[in-house]
């Protein structure tokens, strides 16, 4: 019998209703002849809910106390679910994180999985069980619980997938799979059959939300294919797997975007090859990503830093990069909140020269300026100013998708 | 340093405001040169909560998941305190019970204490930490999480007095106290300054619901105080100790009533001297306690059996009986569930012997006819109509109290 990995997210457990309904397709997967592993969110809401507790406490509540607190969600989803599972006759069984020796790094609120022992899953999935495992969740060496960050539920979904040599990780989620534009933003993205790994890593890191970054990295490297689909249909979603000689030709799979950047720039830096790697690295130590990076892009100056971090981090970034630059003898900082990010990717960029050029063009004739721009092998993303977001995104899809 | 461990009831944690003020008690403690060590049910209503979401989903979820579920409450409880705690500038740490090494038996739902694992507990307290600690769970040899029962945490709260060695263990309620009598039922009853173990046992085996049976029980066998007492305000309020010389002298410490009473009797029972301990033993396999019996007590029938149940277990302990009955060629099994039961407690019974006919005559003369009568070295009972309760408890409260 082969392993089937199914992800469930908040929504779909949000209620008895929905528990139950998850329930069902569980069991029909069992009852298909697979081994069935279920990994569980918090039901919708609870997790703001109990940073909410948490807040009305502590402005600033310890990362260890957080995570103590955060993983309780998971665990009611967990028990829930076996309950339902038993009412259809199945048999089942809920497992924390740490029940299943799902260990991970020391980094709080931020752990990476380290290694997972199967044997009483394995042992479990034996004696014909169905196993469902708390999301979200570790332990560290010291027994302490981490948790892997918002989203974390997908890369325990895969990263037990690995373990257990899934044949397939389906991760359910109240969208029913990865579109070639934000539906808000475009009247009628279509939605894709398929995407490389390559593809949906920079689709996450440029924007789209759908599964956390960490789960596809994990799934890539193990070459495990992710089924995101919908809890809510019956209907096939998008399958992220290996680019292969089978997949759809296209040169760009999709254009995705974020509203959420803001720039900041340190102008009259000394003329010193260290400067960036250091500003860099004190970003890097506070777990801060920088998505755009410019050197020499100031305006009036040649000796200029100028760069590109989420809406969230933004407040820290400057004060990290205001301390650097008086310390360093930089000029002075100038931040701009009122940006966005819009990018194409696709696997066919690297064998097509013009797109770059393309992607200009359009944004040009659609009355867009660039501020600054990024590429990758697979992926053109430029920075504009937060009113042009919506022509810029509509204006590329209808380029090189419609 | 003196040991302290302070358990903190549902009410007392039940909202942000209650966990702060928790956390100010606690910090005094620590500042008054304690090793502290705080206990925590779940905030007031959640394993209520909790309990409604699984009949949600299932009439009668199995008792390991239920347990899964329900231990989530104490969880939330000891990230916020530890949060709290952080606030005031104190080192705290929160652990669930397995991560203090809490094992129990395998019964979930109403497992027994077996060992707690101190070395962890130990060293947190001697590097300068308030040491936070789940309540009314624990893990078995399986490590499945398992549960005490409700009121369990008050039993958490004496273990670890007794694993590390504690002063004393104070057990922070919404009521301040125990008092002669219910003060719904008697309208000045007294708050007892003390009572002895054995009193105090006797008073919550016969109704008087304050503290889990369990957790006197173990404070008693390794003679450590228990100080129950509201978290609401400074006031002490009574201390459950061993009967010593210096103990207040007083023949009755106070009256408890039980008005979930249900009385089964086992009319026709065949001449056979094992009848009564098959039905007791196979209630007692089913966790059914029994709180009062008699032996040929019935109406019409020498051979006859009656005992009384709580309401809770009535249906179970009917439906066995009536099997039993069947089995045993007994000729009628007759219930009635409209009982109450009241008692009088106090160490100067063993040492009075006029105190039960006293008990009867003021029942009498307030028109209360006794159904049946239990009494030991420290307690007498009486089985009364529902309809009499008030009136027994208050003309007994008049006679030996007043």
């Amino acid at each position: 019998m082969g392993v089937i990995v199914q992800k469930y997210g908040g929504t779909s457990v949000a209620n008895a209703e929905r528990v139950k309904a998850v329930a069902e397709r569980v069991v029909r997967t069992k009852r298909e002849g697979n081994d069935v592993v279920v990994v569980l969110s918090a039901p919708a809401g609870m997790t703001d809910d109990l940073i909410n507790r948490a807040k009305s406490i502590s402005k600033k509540p310890r990362s260890r106390e957080l995570d103590m607190l955060l993983v309780t969600g998971e665990q009611i989803s967990i028990a829930l679910l076996a309950m339902a599972i038993h009412e259809l006759g199945e048999e089942a069984i809920s497992y924390t994180a740490n029940q299943v020796g799902i260990k991970t790094t020391d980094h709080h609120t931020k752990a990476k999985i380290t290694s997972i022992s199967t044997d009483k899953i394995k042992h479990k999935l034996d004696t014909n069980h169905i196993v469902i495992i708390a999301g979200f969740q570790g332990v560290n060496d010291n027994e302490d619980i981490t948790t892997l960050g918002r989203g974390g539920s997908d890369t325990t979904g895969v990263a037990l997938g690995v373990a257990l040599n899934a044949d397939t990780v389906e991760i359910y989620t109240d969208v029913d799979g990865i579109y070639t534009a934000d539906p808000r933003i475009v009247k009628n993205p279509k939605k894709l059959q398929e995407i490389s790994f390559d593809e949906m890593l920079e689709l996450a890191s440029s924007g789209a939300k759908v599964l956390h970054s960490r789960s596809v990295e994990l799934a890539y490297k193990n070459n495990i294919p992710i089924h995101l689909r919908s809890s809510f249909s019956d209907e096939l979603g998008t399958i992220v797997k290996n680019e292969g000689a089978n997949m759809e030709q296209t040169i760009i799979r999709g254009v995705s975007h974020s509203n959420k950047e803001s720039k900041i720039t340190i102008e009259g830096v000394p003329d010193n090859p260290g400067i960036a790697a250091r500003i860099f690295r004190e970003l890097a130590e506070n777990n801060i990503n920088i998505d755009i990076v410019i050197q020499g892009g100031g305006h009036n100056q040649q000796n200029s830093i100028s760069f590109t971090v989420k809406e969230e981090d933004f407040v820290t970034a400057r004060e990290i990069t205001e301390r650097l630059a008086k310390e360093l003898g930089a000029k002075d900082v100038f931040t701009n909140e009122n940006v966005a990010m819009v990018s194409v990717v696709g696997v066919g960029i690297k064998s097509n020269p013009g797109i770059a050029a393309q992607v200009f063009e359009v944004l040009a004739e659609s009355g867009v300026n660039i501020d600054m721009i990024s590429s990758s092998e697979i992926k053109i993303s430029c920075i504009i100013n937060q009113d042009n977001l919506n022509t810029a995104v509509n204006a590329l899809h209808k380029k090189f998708i419609d």
